[in-house]
């Protein structure tokens, strides 16, 4: 068994066929698989079976991917690829066997044949982080990053990102971004190397929703679990409303913008949205980051949080209140401190769904004349990082909370309401 | 004008239309609607019309509830009606105009007279709160309460409920109780004086699913917008997952257990549980109160936390991460902490729909080294409601935390994942 036979192997109920690789440990096999993916197999209890020897010339595999640099085509727009790692940029970890991220945006390009010819292509890598580990400071890389292509002649630009924290990053470059071209998020729910893997599709619809005229923040991920249509999501409406379905990606409280129909490419608009070069490229990055967001729940030990959250040195705080938009009585006169001491302090819901109204019951009131705003239907993770983008960039970031900055708060959620 | 009096007030672009009632306070007008309601009317600006002089007998009105009172069937069952307060049990507060709770179960029996005839009643209170004030203790109270119900021959309980926290009171009899009988929460999320209101259908449905076959702590609320069916949800697996519609509440994850047809009154369950006399009534109400629930938001302050949660002296930590189950990295060695301190830290995902994994990505199994146990695809709050309840009632609560106890965790959460 060398490098580039071609194997079977077998382990753990798992089945891998293609050409065996060198491997950088001792303990693990790596094997090719014919989509191009790396797999990492732990060397014990595997169960390997070559099928032919010397079928692959490594070294020639190894410099190949020198020979997938697309030529410049002048009839195509120039659609930017930023890789800030996640699953739709990972393969499989050899270390431990999990997923981690290991790839820049042309090697997403080269697992990705189906984006050949339908832009030309600059790519670049922001971070390679999972996307739980994203920070203000990832945002604001991004956002910069984003605003370089911009200015640099990209017609569109589509991040790659991890599903985790998605909707906080679109989000952000929401807030920090006027841009007078398409930015679109899509990630990957399964890996490259699972057979139900959504990497390709939502690549493909994601570039061809950057080439659209929809000048906004969106994400695009599977609209079903079928491998049919993507929808497009407002960056600060999305919310990830599965651990692990493809369709996981949901528009609260609307439908979504628009969506991509994988077999026809055909991108479709259902609701009004940003213009291409309707805006000039801007950039507002700062962000303030002594903001918090406090789920209250029942049980919740009132004055042990109120001591922590008066210690904390707050700017900003969103509550994720019950309902319309509760908390505790108790905790009215802590919210009340916050705000005396200059603290902007924001109701959210976490019904998720609808809006809050603090006018309708005692508690809410007592809330209101304590000095909380009302964020509307804004959803909690919006919310947060709204303030903080609003602490650091309006003059009244209070206001700013009742009303829309960036569609993040509707008017009405729906008609019926 | 005075109390006797038919009257329309119109204030604010609303008008009522009713008897004017004596009021407590000289800053507003009571009128008693024809459904029996009394709303209280700020005087200010209210434009009032006398249509008929004297067409009521304010005494006879207000002694006239005694003669409510419903003799014993033979025939018929006994259903207990436990009020703790809520829209259900409110009108319009007199004082603010916004909606407090005010009514006790029998005075629910008289607002609601389609409940006549159902069953037997007994009726208690055992709070007069809006939910966002419900406490441990007052799931307490509310747990010994029902069991004294069973125990006096109730053949099934409603509790009358706000809906803002009632996912958690629900949750909370659920592991408390073993009922031999259905125990059926009920609310309303529009108050009575609301043309739209949904306490009737939900109280008539909630009173024909407590007498069903149905041993199980369940939710009755509207299943649409439309006055037509209530759905039962099973108390560990609902959620509140809209602000403002009747039809807010959803069982998370699967089909709800059952429902009911309002205009047929017939109770059908499509799912499995438990039957009628099959337990024992036995009630295990202790809670530990020093457990908290963490939602991880990026940008949080991990250093500051960290503090604050070593300094907690908790005995158990519920983490609502992002995704299949994470954190950023820099939380895992103060979650090791906790852990090596005693703590039971259980992982479930803000995503609410879909269960956690840590065994996918490297975040998630640095999480599970560091001791964190899973909770499948338990809710986050109910997951604390169950560590506050196995952390005081079972040998190894951790090891709880990934099974089911109640219903809160299935199996596969749908058959596609």
């Amino acid at each position: 068994m060398n490098a580039g036979d071609r194997v079977r192997v077998e382990r753990a109920g798992v089945t891998n066929e293609g050409v065996l690789m060198p491997s950088s440990t001792p303990d693990h096999l790596v094997v090719k698989l014919d989509g191009g993916y790396n797999v990492g197999i732990d060397r014990d209890d595997a169960d390997v079976e070559i099928l032919e020897t010397d079928v692959y010339d490594i070294e020639d595999a190894q410099t190949d991917s020198s020979s997938s640099e697309i030529e410049f085509d002048d009839d195509l727009p120039t659609v930017s690829l930023i890789s800030t790692g996640g699953t739709i940029a990972s393969t499989v970890d050899y270390r431990t066997g999990a997923v981690t991220a290991q790839f820049d945006a042309e090697d997403v390009l080269r697992a990705v044949p189906d984006l050949a010819g339908r832009a030309n292509y600059r790519g670049r890598v922001v971070a390679n982080i999972l996307s739980e580990n994203a920070t203000p400071e990832v945002w604001r890389d991004l956002a910069e990053a984003v605003k370089e292509e911009i200015d640099a002649g990209a017609d569109g630009v589509v991040v790659m990102h991890g599903t985790d924290t998605m909707q906080f990053s679109a989000s952000a470059l929401s807030f920090m971004l006027d841009t007078p071209v398409p930015v679109v998020f899509t990630g990957s729910q399964r890996s490259a190397d699972r057979p139900s893997s959504d990497n390709v599709m939502n690549a493909v619809c994601a570039v061809e929703a950057a080439k659209s005229d929809c000048a906004e923040v969106l994400v695009c991920m599977h609209a079903t679990e079928s491998d049919d249509v993507c929808a497009l999501h407002r960056g600060t409406r999305v919310r990830k409303n599965h651990t692990s379905r493809r369709d996981a990606f949901e528009t609260v409280g609307a439908e979504p913008l628009g969506e991509v129909d994988y077999e026809s490419e055909e991108v479709t608009f259902r609701r009004e949205h940003a213009e291409r070069d309707e805006a000039d490229p801007s950039l507002s990055p700062e962000l303030d980051g002594d903001v918090d967001l406090l789920k209250f729940t029942p049980g919740m030990d009132v004055g042990r949080y109120g001591e922590f959250l008066k210690e904390s040195d707050l700017d900003g705080l969103v509550i994720e209140g019950t309902g319309l938009g509760h908390v505790h009585t108790d905790f009215v006169p802590v919210i009340e401190d916050l705000v005396d001491d200059g603290v902007v302090v924001a109701m959210t819901s976490q019904c998720l769904w609808g809006r809050v109204c603090d006018r309708v019951y005692d508690t809410g009131r007592d809330l209101l004349d304590a000095g909380v705003v009302e964020a509307g239907d804004t959803l909690p993770g919006t919310a947060k990082v709204k303030l903080m983008w609003a602490l650091s960039n309006l003059d009244d970031p209070a206001e700013a909370m009742t009303r829309s900055v960036a569609g993040e708060l509707q008017q009405r959620s729906v008609p019926w309401e």
